[in-house]
């Protein structure tokens, strides 16, 4: 029996216990550059006991089911859409099927998984999609995986 | 009189006193993710002395011309555009009309500035568009900027 795990609406709100939500936010807004630049303002901080550095993922459609996570013990991870197309995000406080929560992702909004957060790799929608990742570089074990014995079914 | 200024081709190389170029390259690429995700790693590290936070800039268009520059002596900052729209750098080894270099960036590729260059401030082409920026937040002054006397006119 497969179990189905539903979108929920993405908000800052909900999304705190796992991280940072980064989109436009006239809270965190003030204009630069004689004004002709809007700066919105430290919508996540990089955490990191190395480096932090800049990469692009470039992201592939795959089936929509969940039989593992993983996370980051030594740094935060963050992904921004480059393409402007919506994406999904599964998150959890536990590394179990029943923990798991499923966010529908704008596109043009990305999010900081905190450092330590069990997350599934990257889920891509409408085709394949680059992302601007920004995490920790550095010596040591920065990934940690669980599997689950049945998958979880998306439903978006 | 006007200064005017050519625009050059981008690459990584003629980029390099000035900082990264943040784009899809195959050297620096891999899979992961089960062949769903292809990495392309490390094409910037960020360099602060402080926190290193992520904003996005809504930048505005404004008249192709540059008549200062700044620079950031406590941190390095990047640029990778949202929209996909092409977009321009001006960069200089010295805070001098003569020694600005203009860049035409294609709407794929951002740049990372590093740590005390000079630059002009965001300049955006084909109409408004959004960047995530990675740059340093914290106590100190991090600006620094310098005018010119007569005004350089952009050629893209």
């Amino acid at each position: 029996m497969t179990r189905l795990l539903k979108a929920e609406p993405l908000t800052a709100a909900a999304f705190a216990p796992f991280g940072d939500v980064i989109e436009v936010d006239p809270a965190r807004s003030f204009d630069i550059n004689d004004g002709f630049t809007t700066r919105v303002h430290g919508l996540a901080t990089a955490d990191s006991d190395a480096r932090v550095i800049l990469s692009i993922f470039q992201g592939r459609p795959r089936p929509l089911t969940v039989s593992m996570l993983e996370r980051h013990p030594l740094g935060s991870q963050a992904f921004m859409p480059l393409g402007g197309r919506s994406w999904l995000a599964v998150v959890a406080t536990d590394p179990t099927p029943e923990a798991c929560r499923l966010f529908f992702v704008a596109g043009h909004q990305g999010l900081q998984y905190a450092r330590g957060v069990w997350h599934h790799p990257l889920l891509v929608l409408e085709g394949p999609q680059d992302f601007l990742i920004v995490d920790r570089d550095g010596e040591g074990d920065n990934l940690q995986e669980a599997f689950f014995e049945t998958a979880l079914t998306l439903s978006v």
